[in-house]
């Protein structure tokens, strides 16, 4: 079995832990590991084979995930722009053997029940075998409202519902033969495609050429054009509300979307008053409260909020409202805020830089190049910069002059003087850099020779 | 008339913003203005010296809040150990001529209707120099149970009151004769010692021996030895109480103690949802709430909270709920956690230090070094230290040589070298120091030579 992971996502929905080049499935939200490693954790025991459908900008953050994962084949296809479900399982779809048997899950889910849920798989692959597109229905805990539900009998589909208002959903409680939606799906990569040929042949054709246009090398990058002219659609809307092949799995595996903090509230260890664990947490007659930061918080008298607290920003809801926080990140982008896309930390392809102080005149960056990688040669108009190296050792090519810089050990980098960064060694390169000048933004770099090293 | 101002506190009941070295009257709360500054400010128009009783430590940070205030004569009395206000009131009236009316002040304290007030004072100094000792008794505006009240019959005091429980303050409000103790006095200094070696002989005798035994020159310093000598007691238990000389002026000027942040609250401006003004709010749904914060905050359904967002530390209480932050601090000083004394940035008489990063093996901070100071010559044995000067010129001594500096300019000190830093010009030296090495606490520090420069 081949598994297509969905590794999109905008980031919006667990603001501010994730932004739009970071978005849920890359948080360590659990145990220090992320969902997406979870992902494939769980699923390796189940595929030999696993297709990575990601934005481009989020290509490196998965392979830095990865890494140490120790899977087996994985292939990418980059996107480079977001048309929802439908196109991007079928992208993955075209790229392998009609015949193999494809499992779909999203990247950013939590299943707690493993045992459970490779169970359902297997069933799941049975009806696969026999040419239906299998879905599961996570038999439902409560009334949820933010999830679609699937009014089944048996193995069958009756109908697919929308979220439901709370009264709708309460009674889908008791009625018994609803359950959660959860975007999982097994079947042959040839019957997906048929189906979508059959019922929204115009998604099947926009992505068939988009697919066709792309040189089929690892990874398989689909350009913004080609993204842009395939119709942004779900899969549930596009295929499995009106194919008649639909079978669904009832399953009970410890599964969550976490698609709120609400959510994440649930998933969390707590203590005796119930809040979340917390190590720096001071507790003045305050329960039930989410809890995520790395600073000292003290809380007197406080129920049942959410306090998410990161190093540019605060969030602070009242439980039961966190589905709102999408409306905080609304409000960011209308004044251009650059915090819904980023951390202070960004991730590039050869490691990261994180920002630690920014004041009149002055900018200080922790950066971290990863072992054997380097920059592009670079120049600035407007600032100096002292770098100082912590830990690793760095080449750095200044000019014509090429120095080896050691722990401890600094350089300093003069306006207009060409550089270029580079770590030679077997460990992480980590330094300080203090840029000093007039105008300190990232876009005063003049890049020379090959940009795709940058 | 000299104003005395009574400039201690612990830092507690503001936290995390007030510390211990950093306590409520040195927070630029309002208008970019600390109480200290107001409290100075709104006396010179009244007083022509001003004699501060504070503590040791915090003796250069009145110095540095001073500086550009140009207000007349001041003195300070310093003490090396608090022994509450009868004692510091003692101390600043053996400083001067008996004679002399003086016009006690806490530091700390909000007065917004300065004309009212100038005319209780202007009424009150005609009292003391009939010879009593007479206190504000401030109308109050609600049945607020954090202060003590004083219940008057005219100019007489019937009696003063404890801090009542809700249903006798309410009593209090109805009554009409009752009103806030203000803790602000006028009297002659000479009165006042007299009433204090009447009714509280020791404290008296105590305050007299610990006052000869300083040198008299300013600043005048009274040793720890000599404050522990004297009971620690308030003028109000010590003498008010006690003494039949006391009169009260019926008085209304927009006193607060800010004594809570539910105080804070009522006394900062509110945008139309009555939150406190704040550039960097995201406000979704939420109302009535006091944020104070430097970054983005985002709420969602929130009412009636208050968040105080540092560089170190949250704390969110319910409003109401505020007088329970002492709670907090006494949990934190049960874990002896550094947050409860500093700030990231710590207060020095040559400047200032903040740090900006610590992590393994390195710390990050930027040092400030006031115009024409130094700090001593010093070595460590265990970091290595990288400074880059921001601004300003840096005189730097390293074993025999001695350097200048410049922005954009760096240097390096090796483990062992000895070393001094001065600010020889006119403006801050501002650098940042980036130290490297196995053990970076503030301790693996040699100091050679003058240690009152340090």
């Amino acid at each position: 079995m081949i598994n297509i992971i969905l590794c999109g996502g905008s980031g919006t929905r667990l603001w501010p832990l994730s932004r739009e080049l970071f978005p849920k499935q890359f948080i360590k939200l659990f145990n220090g590991q992320s969902l997406f490693q979870e992902t494939l954790q769980r699923n390796k025991g189940i595929c030999e084979q696993f297709i990575i459908v990601s934005n481009k900008e989020q290509h490196f953050l998965a392979l830095d995930q990865l890494e140490k994962l120790q899977v087996g084949s994985t292939r990418f296809i980059l996107e480079s722009a977001a048309r929802n479900t439908a196109p991007a399982i079928a992208l993955a779809c075209l790229a392998v053997d009609p015949d193999e048997i494809v499992l779909v899950t999203p990247s950013d889910h939590l299943i707690t029940e493993t045992e459970e849920y490779k169970e359902s798989v297997k069933q799941a692959e049975g009806l696969a075998r026999d040419g239906y597109l299998v879905t599961f229905g996570i038999k439902p805990t409560h009334a949820e409202t933010g999830y679609g539900y699937i009014q089944s009998d048996g193995y069958d589909v009756i109908s697919f519902k929308e979220k439901p208002d709370l009264e709708t959903a309460k009674q889908y409680i008791s009625d018994g033969r609803f359950f959660w939606n959860s975007g999982m799906f097994v079947f042959r990569a040839g019957t997906f495609l048929r189906e979508l040929e059959t019922v929204a042949v115009n998604v099947y054709e926009a992505t068939s050429n988009a697919f066709q246009s792309s040189d089929g090398m690892d990874p398989i990058l689909i350009g913004r054009r080609e993204m842009e002219s395939i119709p942004s659609i779900s899969v549930d809307y596009a295929v499995m509300e009106k194919s008649k092949k639909v079978k669904v799995i009832p399953s009970q595996f410890g599964w969550s979307d976490l698609g709120s903090f609400d959510a994440v509230y649930n998933e969390f260890d707590k203590d005796e008053h119930g809040n979340t664990l917390n190590e720096n947490y001071i507790n003045v007659d305050s329960g039930k409260n989410l809890i995520i930061s790395d600073r000292t918080v003290a809380t007197v008298d406080i129920e049942d909020l959410i306090i998410v607290d990161t190093d540019d920003a605060l969030l602070i809801t009242k439980k039961g409202s966190s589905m709102k926080v999408k409306e905080v990140v609304n409000q960011l982008n209308e004044i251009n805020s650059s915090l819904t896309n980023v951390h202070v930390t960004t991730y590039r392809p050869w490691g990261s830089y994180t920002l630690l102080e920014e004041s009149g005149g002055y900018k200080i960056r922790r950066t971290i190049v990863k072992p054997g990688c380097k920059l592009t040669m670079q120049k600035h108009y407007h600032r100096n910069e002292h770098w100082i190296v912590l830990s690793g050792t760095a080449k750095v090519t200044l000019g014509d002059r090429e120095v080896i810089i050691r722990p401890n050990e600094s350089t300093y980098i003069p306006i207009s003087e060409l550089h270029r960064l580079e770590n030679p060694g077997k460990i992480d390169l980590v330094l300080i850099e203090v840029q000093t000048g007039e105008y300190l933004s990232e876009d005063d770099i003049v890049r020379v020779g090959d940009l795709r090293d940058k």
